[in-house]
């Protein structure tokens, strides 16, 4: 067995443990390039992805490697920041330690921005019949799913037992469910009728299922209504106040009682936070968010900091906290090395408090298909789809992946068909020999 | 459980059955395409891969999507070929059917075009204990053990610990060992120091053992020669007349007694064919090639024909068989079709002898550094190299791979540094539930 320590340089610097490489994670970590402090990154994967486009991935619209950067790549030339790749298990507050799967590592402060995970509600039935759409890993075996069910389809000549291979259930209709509809309706009238022309791709049926009786929650109920009408003109089949209590044996059933075959239901439905091992339950508001003050410094202790998705600030203009997107997590991150840079942790006293400054919010439901939300006005349609474009585009990390993710949607846009529907696995016939070193 | 069929729609044309969708049966198939025949094309991949870059997979270099293509898009236009991703398990010549892992189906005439394996030479403990280079899987595969062997290296204190973790072997110095080999060295010398400052680059060290005196057999012995400079040059340690009898607990054993200790070891020492269950033994050749005449037909059976890799065929030029490269499987897959559309299967009698074109070999060490084997001379370094590129970027399959890889290539050129080392696999919590269907 192979001894596996984190092993990290020793250091008269105070050592910052920053736990996650999303957005908050990521621009926290890179702002504190050269600052007089030995930061320690942690993430499982040895790269940040871009969420807002994973389910252009799981759509074969763009690969992987377009919408992940290598940590490593980032930090190459900060010699202040550690990676680790490592998972946080627990954290000893009273003698300062984080626990990971690696090894323990002593901290001075830390800053938790691990995200929100799906929300299952605690139905663990529901999570082992559904996919999920929280990392490029499953929107990588979204595409699998997809393109083995519609391999198969071919393969059965009864249109009933057909059904279940081909058709799909979204359930939630925020901005994920919207956007993965109508990228599926979009494969379903370009793509399936030329690759699989033996199929009839009138038979295949898109449902997103929306617990309230509108979509885009959170956003101005026209733009949702905009969305909704998007969505129903491209053929999805859009269920409002419908609720999902059951899946059993590749039925989806319905509160009304109604049921819907398919062997594909994505859970979208909603996000929570995983707990952390160690804080006490005081810390933690609804969905496991950790309660913070208006510098996201954590309630029961001053050497911990929470941004992002994790974080819980009740703020006058927020009583339910910020929305759990990418927006809100990079403010955040960037204010709290700003009181750093300027106050240190010595004078906390004197640190700004936080104010989220809103951008706007958007989707997009198809080519020339989006809704935008600014903060004067709302914008629809194919303008609106261009400053979706922008907006993602710029947001990237990585000149090359800005280049190769716009080059595949000019591509996508005159040709109406990208060549990723490749079902790709890692495979090897080597046995883990690992217990031997 | 689900009851999956072949599902071929009936006709009246003569069906031909196409086994695998590399350069041999793609090939064919493509050519094919609007002729009075029902060509019916299986692979166990939805996917046609490139085999010649598998390398540069493996080493972060390219995306798996930049060198694989979908057979479905290929074929979107062609009424007459039907793809099924299925594998043939077994041939029944006397009632003329195919039996594949999805059902079987009744043919006119075959054309096995498998290709080639890994040739473990029946020695199970090497083949798993060791990574292959025959598919972008195991490419991907490849690539993720690099990187996380690199990650656990940082977490090993002891050097002596670490250096299974990071010294590599490859067994074999044909023109995947050899390529390998200078992209690892390439790697060490660019990559690994910016990536992974914390390590001492110079701490890893790459293998390329041959089990011959020469390097890339086959091609003009001086070339040979040169690669094996270049090699040296760069740092990686070549091993003439040297043999692996046996890997056990990360040590590979050499024959003088001599052991390294690595816990990759990429075995590209050589291919053999798979045995085509049903097919009597006189048709086989040295490594299960399938003997066939001069028109590619197999020694016993008049319907069924072999091309590429896996067809033995003995000319006076090459009294052991074409190479078993791309060249001789993509000239006699567009010979048969040429013979068959002439002459159809009625007068095989008129059909023209193949005769192999030899355009040159090639292989590359790495930037500015190649060896190319044309008819009447050779070239080295930077003009070979360029040759190379060239050769192979045409050879891809798809406008939109061929830009890709062509930017991947510049974009590598002059920043010495790709962004693709991601360890990504796809993911999901979802149990199986294909029986439930």
């Amino acid at each position: 067995m192979l001894e596996l320590t984190l092993n990290l340089p020793e250091t008269d610097l105070p050592r910052i443990v920053v736990i996650g490489a999303g957005f908050a994670g990521l621009t926290f970590a890179r702002k504190m390039i050269g600052k007089p402090y030995q930061v320690v990154l942690f993430d499982k994967n040895n790269f940040h992805q871009f969420q807002p486009l994973f389910y252009q991935v799981a759509m074969a619209g763009l690969e992987p490697s377009s919408i992940s950067f290598p940590l490593r790549k980032t930090f190459q030339k900060a010699k202040n920041v550690f990676i680790r790749v490592a998972e946080m298990e627990s954290i000893d507050q009273e003698k300062k330690v984080i626990c990971t799967n690696q090894g323990n590592v002593t901290y001075d402060y830390v800053v938790i921005a691990t995200g929100a995970v799906t929300n299952y509600f605690g139905n663990e039935k529901i999570k082992q019949s559904t996919l999920g759409l929280k990392s490029v890993g499953e929107a990588l075996n979204l595409r699998n799913e997809i393109l083995n069910d519609f391999e198969r389809a071919l393969q059965v000549p009864s249109y009933d037992k057909r059904q279940a291979l081909i058709d799909i259930v979204i359930v939630g209709g925020g901005a994920t469910g919207v956007e993965l509809a109508g990228s599926l309706a979009e494969l379903k009238k370009y793509i399936l009728p030329k690759d699989y022309n033996e199929l009839d791709a009138k038979e295949v049926d898109i449902y997103l299922v929306q617990g309230g009786d509108q979509l885009l929650l959170g956003l101005d109920p026209k733009l949702g209504k905009i969305a909704e009408d998007y969505l129903r003109k491209m053929g999805v089949r859009v269920l409002l106040n419908a609720r999902v209590v059951d899946i059993q044996d590749n039925f989806v059933m319905m509160k009304d009682g109604s049921t819907i075959e398919a062997r594909k239901v994505i859970w979208a439905a909603g996000v929570t936070c995983q707990e952390v091992t160690g804080l006490p339950k005081e810390n933690y508001h609804r969905k496991n968010r950790l309660i913070v003050n208006q510098i996201n410094q954590l309630l029961t202790d001053q050497s911990i900091f929470v941004l992002g998705d994790a974080a819980f600030m009740e703020s006058e203009d927020y009583p339910n906290g910020h929305p759990q997107v990418a927006q809100p997590a990079i403010q955040q991150a960037k204010h709290l090395v700003k009181n750093i840079k300027k106050h240190g942790f010595e004078n906390m006293g004197n640190w700004k408090p936080f104010k989220y400054n809103d951008l706007g919010s958007m989707a997009t439901v198809g080519r020339n298909k989006a809704v935008v939300q600014l903060p004067k006005f709302n914008l629809r349609g194919f303008f609106a789809w261009i400053i979706w474009l922008g907006v993602h585009l710029y947001a990237l990390i990585g000149v090359k992946n800005r280049l190769i993710v716009m080059f595949n949607w000019i591509w996508n846009y005159f040709t109406y068909d990208q060549s990723l529907r490749l079902i790709i696995k890692p495979q090897s016939n080597k046995k883990e020999t690992d217990n031997t070193i």
